[in-house]
């Protein structure tokens, strides 16, 4: 029986994936007056007094919701709500799985980002934090820049970060294996929308020196003497290429240390990847068809080769970041996830490897690594409370 | 230690009361490929073909919302979302433990009508069913009404209908016992609010051949001179005392058979009950000190007697409807939940007490009798089914 049959039926005799659970008993009359009236009026009272009770004494403080209105979901396009729920409650069994975290699927059927804002900020006092997943670009990253502008919990869009968030651990192991400083780099990256903006976004917090951008249409290029229709790029036109050069992707590969596929297959070949500075490092991400297959890309000698794909070395998944992430930022009750602690997620994910471990075909730690969730979360704590953007409650 | 501050320290200790869960297991490689990319892709794509899918591969054919804004908390009034997330959760746990419904607490910030209808409907592909709860009166009975008609999955507000099933279950039991035809009763009703307003429809459902309506101001009457500022009194004074005849609570408790309490502590007196016609009836059902005391009542001669608490006999708890009605409204796909269904209800509650069974001191199951969830849910899923308002799923 093929995977989809398998999964079909799993779905079905599951009824789902996710379920809602007593976290206690509920079996006496007294169970029953501190469960629900008369004991219950008390939280109220308590709450209703100090709103950030709200934390201490319900599910909030370890409870996201998985928003979408499945408008991008996996690679299947716009299949509305409905058919993304499948996705959502998926996501929300590996938020629970890797990071104790209660997640719940919310699948909404507006396709308007000013709806989706105001929805999310109506639903908020529900939630601890909010998981943006399979929303369509450029939406997806207006609406995740106004929720965290205008709410004080944590908001995430996974799309955007979850992989940013792996591919910077993989570089940052990958690099120490090459013995190159982000400095010294030069990366490409072959696509950028969702990922690829908050990919490139990382590696210039990592210092990578120079970054070119490449959609279906070439090169950004800040010269460029077309306006962009895609706000998107007209922004990431302004942080990379910062010479301006109008290259081919053929080109800019010979000035590459770095080759980042969030794109299609068959994007880049073997002449390619050899035409690159010594010691090359692709990260090929494409799914499940990476931008050039794994054994390619090592034959034409990269040192590093990531993909999506978990069989082969390397496995850049966005498991690795997400659940550990949330975690962290519950635990700090930290009131945003910001770039720096996306960074300290990154250097927590990197440093699981340890030196004497670190080789060509394990600059990553695999999803199944039970150390992983809690490494980030820790990382990504500290980072919070460090730059004080945590809710103190007395 | 009190009952106030026991349930503190349990909502502490738990962080809140409910969880989300994986229905499976997340262990292998092979686990995640069904749960999560790639296996979920087909669900997905089922789905996008045949929207009723939605029902055979996600949770939502056996999920509900238990939503509000905070604006009539129990007896607290508008404390906020915050503040009421804890009856939310209690109210959730309520459904799975008793009728094995999934039921995730949404708690809203907005106090406008027409964006809470308006999110509901946004959030619905989520869900199978919504149960409204604590949303304040005359705004609750509208966002049902107009919920109900633009939705195709039962939404529900329990404030309104779960008291007035058990009330109605409770008459049909307490009229058998003293012998009396609905058509040959008189009701008096204090406190024509949502509940209120809902016991009354019930009560002409079952045939009470007329009901005298009073609020604080007193009696409702259409020939009366006043218009009324809640539209829900004009409704209702539409439907009750049908002679138009001006009494006081005094002067139409002489003319009862019946007398139904949701109103405050106190309402009425020994003397009253005594005037009322042979067998008296009294449900007094204010919270935590009914209308008259449980023991006033029985001595003042009414043969059945019930309030809302759990230490006296015949308890109206609306946890006797809610979660078998839910139950069997998800099982038979139900996409309304009506009057027809919410009577059946009150006659599937009120027949586990059997006729060798019955007397004064017990016309109602116990909340923990453990057959109750089950006979309530295929009453209802057994008239959905008769009714033909059911998804039916190729």
């Amino acid at each position: 029986m093929d995977i989809y049959r398998q999964a079909l039926l799993l779905h079905q005799e599951q009824q789902g994936k996710i379920s809602t659970e007593l976290k206690g008993d509920l079996n006496t009359k007294e169970d029953l007056s501190l469960v629900y009236s008369p004991g219950v009026a008390e939280p109220c009272r308590e709450i209703h007094k100090n709103i950030d009770e709200v934390y201490r004494y319900t599910w909030k403080g370890n409870t996201i919701a998985v928003v979408s209105n499945g408008t991008a979901v996996l690679g299947l396009g716009d299949i509305g709500p409905e058919a993304a729920l499948p996705v959502m409650e998926g996501k929300c069994c590996l938020f629970k799985r890797f990071g104790g975290v209660n997640a719940v699927p919310i699948v909404l059927k507006t396709k308007d980002p000013d709806e989706v804002v105001e929805i999310v900020k109506q639903l908020s006092p529900t939630f601890g934090g909010i998981n943006l997943e399979d929303i369509s670009a450029p939406a997806c990253i207006e609406i995740e820049r106004r929720l965290k502008e205008e709410l004080d919990i944590p908001v995430f869009h996974d799309d955007q970060h979850g992989t940013a968030i792996v591919v910077t651990a993989g570089l940052i192991n990958a690099l120490k294996l090459v013995d190159k400083k982000p400095e010294e780099c030069v990366a490409v990256i072959s696509g950028v929308g969702a990922a690829g903006s908050s990919i490139i976004r990382m590696m210039l917090d990592l210092g990578i020196s120079n970054i070119y951008g490449f959609n279906s249409r070439g090169i950004l290029n800040r010269n460029e003497k077309n306006d962009y229709s895609n706000p998107l790029y007209r922004e990431l036109s302004e942080i990379t290429n910062k010479d301006g050069e109008d290259l081919s992707l053929e080109e800019a590969m010979t000035k590459a240390d770095i080759f980042i596929g969030v794109s299609v297959k068959d994007k880049i070949n073997k002449q390619m990847v050899k035409s690159m500075k010594r010691n090359p490092i692709v990260f090929a991400m494409a799914n499940p068809d990476p931008e050039i297959p794994y054994q390619d890309a090592r034959e034409a000698g990269a040192t590093v080769v990531g993909t999506g794909r978990s069989d082969f070395p390397n496995q850049i998944n966005n498991v690795l970041a997400f659940p550990g992430l949330f975690k962290g930022a519950l635990a700090a009750k930290a009131t945003v996830i910001n770039e720096e602690m996306k960074l300290a997620a990154a250097y927590s994910l990197a440093n699981l490897v340890s030196q004497d471990e670190l080789r060509e075909e394990y600059v990553i730690p695999s999803p199944f690594d039970e150390r992983v969730a809690n490494a980030v979360a820790k990382g990504v704590a500290e980072k919070a409370m460090e730059l004080g953007v945590v809710r103190r409650i007395k």
